[in-house]
This record gives structure tokens, sequence and C-alpha cells, in this order.
């Protein structure tokens, strides 16, 4: 791993991208995640690289989503494996839910590895290696589920997912939670709750939400959701990014009349 | 290469990151060229994946700094090699210049494919192979340049190059031209022309330009040049970007209401 000073402005998402190219080389995310890393970068960079007000509110949906979910579930690709697997094991223990493996370009090989990977950080029920389901409307391999897992699941959490497995599981009657920094994608139009945060930031900041509310009435939560609009979410998330935009071209202004042009 | 049908609404797109892809697999780009691509892939979806008006205005006055320049050069490093060879080749041609291979991660295999790749498209002056002098301020082997080529331009056209390089050569006193899809990047803030555009269009577009202006007066180009402000044009970018989150954020408001919420 190259050696990033903690000092550096841009320190997390250096070390995220450190992260992303230790999978690939160990065989745990795919070439094409390092394209996918790239594109949430510059999301990240639009957004400021920080929680926007939005994406905790939709974070706060999420816990309570899971918390009064019967079967949650918790999918996992190479892109999450490689950033953030302790993290994901932690949520799966606290929601006592499965983590499987669910790979965009699959491998048997590559699903055992991360399967190793998660078991190797203390997860106790990893699904993916053996599927003996479909998840309808999606081709080839894409559509392999388990039962038991993110097949019988009334909420999945699906994080970094394509939009067509979004919106097959969204068919199936499930509430969908998405982390994905585009809020423009399809899979964060199609999610139910669409969490637009970086994942390294998203899981520790649900998991801490999850502790907090995991005292409160049903009632209680059931209000949180019943509140919770995701257009509104997204809309917000958009205008934040302008926002940010606004605030570079200022700077751009400043400077250009400050060199006399 | 991954068959992708003509028809998809993303074609270009699918299509440069499949290049990008072979370009990591046959040794000619680094596999943090894919991250790069990635980053590149979201500002153009921003900016709505066309040649933007102020992106125009920037390539032509490129074009008319290329022409007026007493020696000009070339960069070309393993994206740039990936996506654009026989373009960079003909741009070569066109101004009777030298390409330069400068790798940020370098490595003399990669250096010694890609200065074969482009010789394979017929390119009759490739440099980098042997560099003889340093770029000062610039650490390690990304310092490395050759007399005749980048070192002793007048004129340098540096596509996807990242700012402290960019910042060196304007810092030589050359006239530093920029292909770069993030108007907000150092590079594009430090250049003296920043083209704000995606490779694959702008390279053709540059080529185009040269041919069209290649008749005219050397009054007309400097014309072109005087009236030109590299400021303006960030800001014109920024503000193309802005609108079509705003569009984004009108059809979002749209789909909301027929969905009743």
């Amino acid at each position: 791993m190259t050696d990033i000073p903690k000092s550096h402005p841009r320190y997390a998402s250096l070390m995220a991208r450190e992260r992303i190219a230790d999978g690939v080389r160990n065989g745990i995310t795919s070439a094409q995640g390092m394209i996918a890393q790239g594109r949430g970068e510059t999301f990240d960079y639009i957004l400021g690289e920080r929680t926007m007000r939005s994406a905790d509110r939709a974070t706060l949906a999420a816990a309570a989503a899971l918390l009064l979910a019967e079967r949650p579930a918790l999918s996992v690709n190479g892109n999450v494996a490689a950033l953030v697997p302790a993290e994901m094991v932690e949520l799966a223990s606290l929601l006592n839910a499965p983590l499987e493996v669910n790979l965009f370009h699959r491998s048997e090989d590559r699903v055992r590895k991360i399967a190793d990977l998660l078991r190797s950080h203390g997860a106790r029920m990893v699904l993916g290696e053996s599927p003996d389901c479909r998840v309808p409307g999606l081709e080839h391999s894409r559509a392999l589920a388990t039962r038991g897992g993110i097949y019988d699941a009334d909420v999945v959490l699906i994080p970094l997912e394509d939009g067509d497995r979004c919106e097959a599981l969204v068919r199936m009657g499930k509430t969908v939670i998405a982390i994905d920094l585009n809020p423009l994608s399809r899979t964060s139009m199609k999610a139910s709750i669409s969490i637009v945060d970086n994942i390294m930031r998203a899981v520790p900041n649900l998991i801490g939400k999850i502790r907090s509310l995991s005292g409160s009435p049903r009632e209680d939560l059931q209000a949180i959701l019943r509140d919770y609009s995701n257009r509104n979410t997204l809309s917000d998330a958009l205008l934040e990014m302008q926002e940010y935009i606004t605030a570079r071209m200022r700077e751009l202004d400043t400077a250009g009349r400050s060199a006399g042009r």
C-alpha cells in the first residue's frame, strides 16, 4: 500500500483508492470496480466529501427500516468488500442478518475470496457461494440469489449496486436501501431509501444510528419511515451539489479579479 | 473487447471504458488510469457528454496557439495512448511536432510499449524513451524530459495531466494547453488554455480546427488568442454543469409529482 500522510487534504479519498487497488491485486475487486471508484470520487468531490444533511436523514430512515425488518439481508460486492469489510460484518452482527456475496462480474473464485474475507472479520452467516434461486428479470449470473438471504428478505441493503438489480429487487416488493454517490443514478432513483454518501462514511453512520435507535418503540421507527421522502432527499442532494459548484465559481471569480483578468 | 451495441445511449462512454480496460491488459495504461477514467466519466456525464460551447472556444484558441508555436510538443501518457493513439499521431503529423511519452507511474516497459504503439500508427518522432533533462520542481521520474521535445517547446499539449506537472511547465514559461474534464482541477486552473471536454471528442475537434485555420494569417491567429480568457471559459463550463443539474432536478420534480409524492 502506498504511504499517504494523514495530513493530506484528501487523505480519506486516497486511502479508499488504495483499498480498491489492493482489492484488485488480491482478487476481491474486479478491474471495472476501479472505474466505479473513480466515478464515485468525482461525485464525492462535488458533494464536498462530507455527509450531507439529506444523506444523514436517509441513513436514519435506513436504520429504522432495518430495525423494523423481519428478514433483513445485506448485499456485498467486490468494491464493498474492499472498502468496508469489517463494518459490513459489524452491521450484520448488530442486525443478526446474513451477508450475501453478489457480483456483477461473477467468478466463483472471487465469490469465495470475498466470503473468506468476511469470515476472517468474524462473519457468522455468509451466503452467495451456493445460490439456489434467481431474482426475476435479471440475466445470467447476476440473477443468482439464495433462499434465507436476499431472495426471501423484506429489507435489503445494496451498497454500490447497479440500477438493473435495484429495480428487480424493488419489483419483488422489497424495501431496498441503496448507498450510491450519484443522486441521478437509476439505483438512487429506484431505491426505497437512497443514501447519497461515501460508503466509508455511510456504513459507520448507519451502525451508529442503529445502535441509538435500537431501544425505540416500533411506532417511533414507523414514524421515521412515514416522514421520509426519497424524492425530497435526492432533490436536496442535487441542491447541495449546486451550492458546491456555485461556491467554487465564486472562488474562481475572486481569483480571476485578483489576477487582473 | 466486450460487445456493446451502437444503439446503447451511452455507447461512446462504454467504448472509452473498454479501450482503457484493453490498455491495462496490454500494459499501456496503469491500473490507476482506470480510476482516472471513472472520474472523467462522471464529469462528462454532468456536462451532458457533449462538447460545450466554452470547450469549443478553448479548442479554437488551442488550435491558434499550436499553429503559432515555433516548437510545439505533444505529451502522451497511458490513458491518452489507450483512448486516442491514431488521433494523437495525426495531430503530431499536422503540426510536424514530436510526441513525448511521459508517465505519472513510469516504467521503462510501459514507455516502450506506448512508443511502439504510436510508431505502429505511423508516428515519425516519438520521444520519452531516452530522457536527457528534467523539468524543474518535479520529483523523481515524473520530472524526466527530452531536449527537442517538451523541455524546449514553447507550446505544449498535455491531455489528462496532473496539476503538479501542468504548474511546473507553466513556470518554465510555456503556453500549456490542457484537456481535462474537471473544470475545478488544478490542471484546468493553472493551464494557459483548458479544454474541458472528453479527449475522444476534443482531439478530433482540435484536428478539424487546425485544418480550417491553417491558411489563416498570423494576425488572425493572434487575435483569437488575445480574445481568449481561460477564467471565463472555466466559469462557463461550471455554469453549464449547473444547468445540467438544474434540468435533472426539474425532471425529478415532475416524476415526483406524477408519482403523487
